[in-house]
């Protein structure tokens, strides 16, 4: 039984857990080239939040993953499932206020999905907004954080690892660091197949619909191969590390 | 790697499931007693789907659960997490957005949780009427079944094995069939504590606020002593059977 | 001139009536069979409303009723208009927070449909949520009761009086209670037809679109043969009593 | 039984109607002085709504009123309730899809309240276009005539019988021409009462939140006395003539 | 540099500008025949916003204008661009809650636009009354002045400049005053041409879709000819004068 | 008279231009630091609409900016106003929805404000897709393309001009560029003040309510010296030939 689950705990589990930080594992439902798998992004955002829960010294509690929220620009593949902008803010939104309204009040995004950022920081403006004007009856203000994975990886690690083959940030996706880190956390999950070809146009600009030839047809943006588990085990090491020291510096 | 979940495909391998009927197990967040953890709804409808899936001949796809949903009822029990009634129903409805969007035209909630029932269907209603007026470009109509495990038991096995002690299905909240369901499929998930006190009052009305009155300390709403693993095992046998003779029947 | 009406009462005496129960007779647009009328729903809370009116020791003030609600299971037959979900919960909302505004803070609905209980609900919610926040002036804390005529019928009296013909409350639409009930309290509205054929499946789960096959080709779920005005005169003497003690008790 | 009310009819009167104008009397529960009840326009829009019936040679059907809408100018008296402007809107959005999918394409609000006719508007418009892109099956172009009965009343009309007395449209709240419907349509609701004193301020802009200065005590806008049950009958008789002109010109 | 244009202040300087009163001039992206420009009722709101800040003793700030609001009216003509009604509601109250939480709490739209005045005022109403509730923090209690030019011109100035040629406010769109005031604030977008016909139906009720017979094909509802830059003149000092007395007697 | 701005246009002349590309030129009213106005994301927006304009062989038409949009990173400094995310994207859904009904099928934003982006682009995929269901009369399918001027610059450019100066373009707001951009577009807007402090910390994650040790005191997230007027002169070229480039390789 593992206790460090809002699922798995009984409900006076919880109300001896108030002092917790609440961790929402936070993915996509998107397609991620015929290699990994569809629900990737909260494979590794979970995936990441179990490493944190063995290492970390903080009492951490673990909220059910957002599972659905927005990836369109992959959704002309089929398996991208996305929630409307509107609808992602609300879910964030009705979540927070159930949190801070039980007096939980340090809640942290571990997310996985560059895209829902927007409308998921939305929500939570909208539910401390409305904490702001209330009485709190004596609760202590709550404060969110939204933790990317990626931004705790240093240029120089980019550098050292990859070299020439990194293709930027913005082409990762179902690339290098994904398929490292799925290699790592989810090794089951990877399929062996040919993830070479990479054929599509790049745009200083966005284009709506999303036109063909902007897109690969494989869906890998840029080349995976030289992915390694090992790699994946070091970049999973500096965002549990990063995540850590984050608990320990706002909560 | 299990080849029929959502997230575990490929977006390729997606398309090749075109035709299966997809599962969406539907819970919620909500205090079951001591003795049940919060997910209890939601890993009903996930551990019966898994044996569904086991004995059904035909092709399931289980997409991501609907975690998150509506339990405004136990609200007041630290640990119960709601979705606006909005919120739940445009989840509902981008969902099947997308699913009919890419060609899916069968979709199944297997769903352990009564109160989100209205909220989910208004999503479903909205949802397919959108798809009334539009060109659907040869796809097939779609269908959404809503199907609740408890309506598959029937009152003659109820009285067969409960007899004097069933306390009626609107207070079979962490009662006699959860709890047996929860004893025969997430057996280390039930804790062994002292679950006999049921002391509240019944009002044949609603009032808002929920008074304390109307809700027993523990959680409990009838006393869940009698279950077993066994009645457990026939519970879900039953269901399942029910579920896959409506697959036959609509889908 | 009723003085108990909302609607017939000048401003200065609405002043004088701050500490009455504000009842909202609440109903639906839905089609009854070929023998009741649309407005049934409505007009059974509107009858039931008015003698409650007459026997009851305490002030009343009458709302003007809801009449368009949320009636979607009968939306195939002709006649059946619904808001959507959202639209009835803002409705809802709306009225009590005017309510509440000018100081009323006993509201009872008074109802007769089953399938806009959620949303009327939710809307109470959303209403009372946002006073907890606010300063309320000194005002007391609003409540809401919202009242279903059929929760007040007992199953002994069900058996005395129906004994084997009861189909059970789901299929009570248009049947047994409903035309009793219409005939002890708007007996010209009731048509003088063929009511006998009951032609329809019914399935342990729901199905969207909600098929023809679920569906009595007159509209009536279950045989109304039986029904009397006297039966429909007792009907009304224990709901209004029950709602008479859900004042006192709550009010 | 009044076979031209949709709540009276059954649904299979009901698609016998089908070519029929669907009447809407809207109003709004808004204070309207200390002589004239709270209801007085909806009273007015479904007096002259009965007048019309009795005199056209066409078949009406007339649909439950709109009586909460939007009246936020008196919302500072005791007894006005307000719906917020969206939900008026959607509640008109609705309430005319489900109309138009019936097959009935003639709707007529017969109005007695002026603020409320963009919001009402804003809902036809927004019910029109949904219907503009999809398939119609063959069924009419629906239309969509919002009639308030002040505008059916000639400047001659006011000079002949007002003279001098008249204050305007614009202060024409529960003063000469409302007085003189009730007294003619609903004589039992007008109270006997002082309505003498007209005590405010007029600017030539809008101030929120309202302030008290731009309020009448009474509630009166404009001098009422001089109000007759006769000029009430002339007033009637006007408009009820131009919505039957109206009915023939546009449907 | 402007300095009384919140767009050009920089953020030190509008920190010293808290006690000004905030102007938003308003107005719509709507024909107005063949001479005047589509943004008229803008360039009206602006210009003569213009005037008053060069003729006023206060501080006024003035922020970016509403250019985008509501004019359904006129959207079968090309070049007219509505935000839906709530759309408006709601970018009303975000900018109004925006100024109030920032301290400002003086705020005047210079409108001169009529179709949008409900739903500002909507907006305004809703950021109202969340402030109502919560805790300003000592702020002043924010006020909102909605200022429509036409209102502040006198029946006696019509009278006595227009005479017979006045076709009354309600046709007043592309007309004698509209033009005037353009020939006088922005006289190298008034363009000669024909604008003599006029040839459309009026009816004392409004028709959705609104026909094309109520339209005049020239997109000119009375005639415009016979205005001057003089009268323009006029008319806008009229108006100028009438916002001064109006912010000296409410800020 | 500037026959390229939608708001100078007539409508007749707007009929004239269907086939044009419409310009919205977009930003946000958000503090830029002691040295450059509130306006500065539209106003350089703007200024590059004019530059291209005067550039292009093609027929463009600017419509009416975006000037509130998303700005909530800066909300804590005084000047910023924000819309919530809904409105923005109601906002460009709507507009969007009036150009395509009205025949216009090629939509450019050309955009100076990053964090607006998602929430539009959710607007414009919602005004896409109900095109995509409805009947387009014979009309081309609309196409619209969101360009960020950033994007247009090279990372050569930016290394051979800024060299060890550049801060990257994270931490580019009221910076290098954008200054450079201002003293060549809109020089008198831009103060002569010190620039030079940079006192706050970066985080490798998002923290809300954004934190005081977040902001610098100035507003300046990176040393803007090193801006000129010449370095302006060439980003805009750039920015406008790729604009150019854009609208030749889209529409």
């Amino acid at each position: 039984m593992n206790m460090a689950h809002w699922e798995s705990l009984t409900w006076p589990e919880i109300v001896a857990a108030r002092d917790a930080v609440v961790i929402i594992p936070t993915g996509s439902v998107e397609q991620h080239g015929p290699h990994l798998p569809i629900g990737t992004d909260t494979l590794i955002a979970e995936g990441i939040t179990r490493l944190l829960q063995e290492s970390t010294a903080r009492h951490l509690v673990v909220a059910p993953s957002l599972r659905y929220t927005y990836a369109k620009l992959n959704s002309a593949y089929p398996g991208t499932i996305n929630l409307s902008g509107s609808t992602l803010t609300n879910m964030a939104s009705d979540i927070l206020n159930e949190l801070f309204r039980q007096g939980f009040s340090r809640v942290m995004f571990v997310n996985g999905h560059l895209e829902s950022i927007p409308f998921i920081m939305e929500g939570a403006e909208i539910s401390l907004a409305s904490r702001e004007n209330g009485d709190r009856g004596g609760q202590a203000q709550p404060k969110v954080v939204i933790a990317n994975w990626w931004e705790y990886i240093s240029d120089e690690f980019i550098d050292e690892v990859f070299g020439d083959r990194w293709p930027g940030w913005e082409a990762e996706h179902a690339a290098l660091t994904e398929t490292s880190l799925m290699l790592h956390l989810w090794p089951d999950l990877v399929r062996e197949t040919d993830t070479s070809p990479r054929d599509y146009q790049r745009f200083p600009y966005r284009i709506l619909p999303w036109p063909e030839k902007a897109r690969p047809a494989s869906g890998v943006y840029a080349d995976p191969r030289g992915a390694t588990p090992e790699i994946g085990r070091r970049l999973a090491e500096i965002v549990v590390a990063g995540l850590d020291g984050t608990i320990q510096a706002e909560f």
